[in-house]
């Protein structure tokens, strides 16, 4: 008996705590007026082989798994949330816009296996369909800063903007394969400026343009700077824009953006705000959360030259689950709080868990087990921390012995005293 | 754009109402000490056809959607919960016993499209698996009685023993195709009794036998009946699990399950205990959840002449779900409480957003909609129950003015009596 390559099981140790971070996310979401929808995981070939989901690196489409039904249909596992979403939207004319959703679920790409990077992941992504408001974005970067804030992460929310980039390049003299310049730019944090350029030399560009280019794109510099040297109408309206977001997150009182000239995101289907958020400490340095505007794609996938414009953001779970579990001390192998063992006392015991229940207290009754130490190794073994021994002696005397599974302190109580000495 | 066949999209006031249902039924699996385990969707062909796994209908062999992966490598998606349980039990030994697990997911089979079946659709699965003790049998229907409680529904829940009717049909002379017997009694609800003797004529049980199995097998006999008329060592055993089950429910207050001798449950692996819950009224016949004892399932998928016992239930997440439409008025597309429009006063309406959301009230900023009227009507299209509008007058005189949408009230409020009158 084996997995499948590329798969993996999470224990209940690991769900436990997977399940709370991905409440606690949709809490936040529902907070800020998002609405869950949900998609299926088996998608038409040809719906996540549009021209228009490229978007996602060329590499999705390579990486799609296909399969067919019992008809020889063409189909195929979604690799992303996106591609659903724009699907979606195109067969539902009648949504009423803003459509706030978001998404959780898992995701397939049948590509290689790397650090972390498995074929069945799960995804999580928030969006706004249908403004151009830049209040969408705003949005997402509040939401974003209240969801890190509620896991108690420490975050910085880099923020930048297409249309800036790409006013930037236009004032380099980049006129010709913008979308490569703008990977190489995205890599300036990890291979610094040397390797940027290096790169960007390999794929064609001249010294003139990389050294203009690099006059202006400097990861300290600021957007009052920016405003005074940036010339062209998008590199205006890219630094327009940005104002407008800190203004807003201002009034919001949201201090985790800083806005990042350097960052610019791999994906080619963004066409304004970009962000990206990082952990300010601790072993993962990759963003935990990313997303921008892409207010072609969804149009696009409709087809008719309509414009849907669209701001969304992702979070990764992979990174997000190991920074929580890095965060907390011991594992839990269920949420049960009390272990209750008969002994001899069966009925009577099966009553007393079904009182714990009823005030809500998760409980179970020993069994499969015989004997007071193998259930007490079962409660060790599970990390319940309560366990309760209810013998004919006990009964008799119309008491039940608590043990503290951590202290091993044991109590003679009766059971109305119980609940509350767990609580 | 279009959908796969058999697949569905859930909407947000569909899916809104589902992530209660499936939270309400994962809080009651936690009180009563199950854990979650996440399995993966795609497996290997090879654990999906398993002989072992046979159990569930030999259609599910053929409707297993087949892929494989870059490396060719021949997989599978998974049909149900119960056979990667088993391949996760066989792949962790050192599992601690009994493992109490419960998983919700979606699942695929490429069948037929009939009324309410897809292709890709979600189960709920509570097991217990490493322990025979007849209180893990009766944990699964006290389960069942506490979520069906929780959702509100008036159900029975009928219980059988595979051992009693395997006893039944030894009395009655029948001693092959036993399980052909027991598909054909599985549907005595449905089709009558003379239904039931036609079709295990048509399967080459003789007369004599068919008359000797309906002179025990009567929907109304009760416990304490057949244990004057059941001879067999097997039917005797069957009663005794029984006897000790409604004992056990007994002393936890358990109403809602009734001995059945008919229920039969068609699936090929339970070995002991079954059951199957239906509702009281409505419009729903079929069961809305079922499971029973299958002992010999997980050990034999392990080899090596292993046993190991288990015992579950599967809630029908389909039938659940429309049970909960048809007993709620209204639908909520967005969980959102208060929507606010800024009347030239975005600032000053996104700080009162955030002072909204801080208080737990779930708001968003009218965007991508100018004036009063058309935000209204955005309000009105989600089912938003109230509308803060924040103009510069209201701005002047530190208020804001709060709007019902329900009864078109409009009331002129600081922005500290806000929170108290939406609650």
């Amino acid at each position: 008996m084996k997995l499948a390559k590329g798969t993996q099981d999470i224990a209940p140790q690991d769900k436990i705590r997977k399940n709370k971070v991905v409440d606690t996310l949709r809490e936040v979401f529902e907070l800020y007026g998002f609405a869950p929808l949900e998609t299926p995981i088996i998608e038409r070939y040809e719906t996540l082989t549009a021209k228009s989901a490229a978007g996602d690196s060329s590499d999705a489409f390579n990486e799609v798994f296909k399969l067919s039904d019992q008809g020889k249909r063409k189909l195929g596992l979604r690799f992303d949330l996106t591609v659903p979403l724009a699907r979606y939207v195109a067969m539902n004319p009648n949504l009423k816009m803003p459509f706030k959703r978001y998404a959780v679920g898992r995701v397939f790409r049948d590509g290689p296996i790397k650090l972390g990077r498995t074929r069945e992941f799960w995804q999580m992504d928030v969006d706004t369909v249908g403004t151009k408001n830049m209040l969408a974005d705003t949005e997402c970067l509040a939401l974003a800063d209240a969801a890190f804030t509620k896991l108690g992460f420490d975050v910085v929310i880099k923020v930048n903007n297409r249309k800036l980039l790409n006013g930037i390049l236009e004032q380099a003299g980049i006129v010709k394969n913008r979308s490569n310049a703008i990977i190489s730019i995205d890599k300036l944090a990890k291979i610094g400026r040397e390797g940027v350029s290096k790169e960007l030399k390999e794929r064609g560009f001249g010294t003139k343009q990389i050294s203009a280019l690099f006059s202006i794109l400097d990861g300290n510099t600021t957007l009052p700077k920016l405003k005074k040297i940036i010339t062209t109408d998008l590199g205006k309206e890219g630094i327009e824009e940005l104002a407008q977001v800190f203004s807003y997150l201002k009034s919001m009182n949201v201090q985790t953006a800083k806005f990042d000239v350097s960052l610019a995101r791999g994906l080619g289907y963004y066409t304004g705000t970009v962000f990206e958020v990082f952990l300010k400490k601790g072993k993962i340095t990759s963003s935990i959360a990313a997303g921008g505007r892409y207010d072609d794609m969804v149009g696009s996938f409709m087809g008719g030259g309509r414009i849907v414009p669209a701001v969304g953001i992702s979070f990764g779970i992979v990174p997000i689950m190991e920074t929580v579990k890095e965060m907390q001390e011991g594992e839990m192998k269920t949420s049960t709080k009390v272990l209750v063992i008969p002994l001899g006392t069966v009925n009577e015991s099966l009553a007393l868990v079904q009182q714990l229940r009823s005030m809500s207290v998760a409980s179970e009754l020993g069994m499969g087990k015989k004997g007071v130490s193998k259930n007490l190794q079962y409660a060790n073994a599970l990390g319940i921390p309560f366990v309760v021994i209810l013998g004919e002696d006990e009964l008799a005397k119309n008491k039940v012995l608590l043990r503290d599974m951590k202290t091993g302190d044991e109590k003679l109580i009766s059971a109305a005293q119980l609940v509350k000495n767990i609580q």
